[in-house]
């Protein structure tokens, strides 16, 4: 094993840098933000920083970065009060990393990179009709994190739509059967296999599996 | 696909609303918070809520929930300033799974769970030997999400600790060869498997592979 201080860490080349540091938190999900900007243009970008906030009242986070993604989507956000947040399948791994290109402010990612824009009635931005667990959230806060200049945006969530013979008698979504994407650093993708689901931990008693996956 | 809204996910009952609500940021990863008290009590718990906040200044952000998380470990890292992040092999996922049970705060989960203490020189918190990634932070800011009464803890990563031939070229850590776990909702496991390394995305070009994974 190799130590790396604060100042190797500082001198390393700015990409060479962006790449090792996002590594460090591992496996992350990977979501499709949907939004539209009050003209109706409408906007999406996969983000890897969304993060569950609490279940009641239920929230979601995620962080953005105003200087490097995109400004659009937090600027729809900000101007609807709304955005939708989907799971991207493993098979369109490709073409969600695409949104993250700069496209011009008057193309709409969905066109762009093949994603079919689904509108719920009542609701003012757009999901992902590809994706199998999507996810409608109203603005909650946004916080600036003074830090480094990135905001945290937390929504609460008014509205999931997911396949419900997906979900476990205990609530819980099987996230394995949906097969989904999930994403290491910058670009890399993956895919997952559930091995156990275990039972609520108590100090006097070993782990004990729930279920177990794995053949 | 079925729709539930808010007053379908507020009329849950409370556990199945919590595993439900959980499940929905999809993959997570899976790391070790070590933490010491001041008097050298050790502490370590697993958390799912690591989020990459920025590369320049290095900076990782989890969410803590002082409510339902034992609270040592965020008075520990507010006492001492430090703590450590630290991947969850694969294969050492039913023992970080039980350090949520909740101990006495007399007694340590390192012992409790199967984990064994490093300490490294100058560094105020315990790191876990087993882990294959291990991140050494300071303190930086805790910010309280008045939303909920969850806290948002940020850290300046002080030191890495990675086996440097796992680092590709461009700086990114080949996450999927340090056979890390991931979970999903509060309690489901997985291992994963990488499937392709994306171009920095273009506008004008189609997705373009880097490495391909699968065989």
């Amino acid at each position: 094993m190799n130590t790396f201080d604060e100042s190797d860490i500082n001198n390393m080349a700015q990409r060479y840098r962006a790449n090792f540091v996002n590594s460090l938190s591992g496996y992350k999900s990977a979501n499709l933000i949907g939004t539209a900007s009050a003209q109706g243009q409408t906007n999406l970008t996969i983000v890897s920083s969304v993060v569950h906030i609490g279940a009641h009242p239920p929230l979601m986070g995620m962080i953005m970065r105003p200087h490097t993604v995109r400004r659009d989507s937090l600027e729809n956000i900000k101007a609807t009060g709304v955005y939708t947040v989907n799971a991207v399948p493993v098979e369109l791994y490709a073409q969600a990393h695409q949104t993250s290109a700069r496209y011009d402010e008057s193309a709409s990612e969905f066109t762009q990179c093949g994603f079919n824009e689904y509108w719920r009635a009542g609701f003012a931005a757009p999901f992902v009709a590809q994706s199998p667990l999507q996810v409608g959230l109203e603005l909650a806060e946004t916080i600036d994190l003074t830090v480094n200049n990135t905001v945290l945006v937390i929504g609460r969530i008014k509205q999931v739509s997911v396949d419900k013979t997906r979900i476990d008698q205990d609530g819980g979504i099987d996230i394995n059967a949906l097969d989904l994407a999930c994403i290491s650093g910058l670009d890399t993708y993956h895919e997952a296999n559930a091995i156990a689901k275990m039972a609520y931990a108590k100090p006097d008693n070993p782990p004990k599996l729930i279920k177990h996956y794995k053949p």
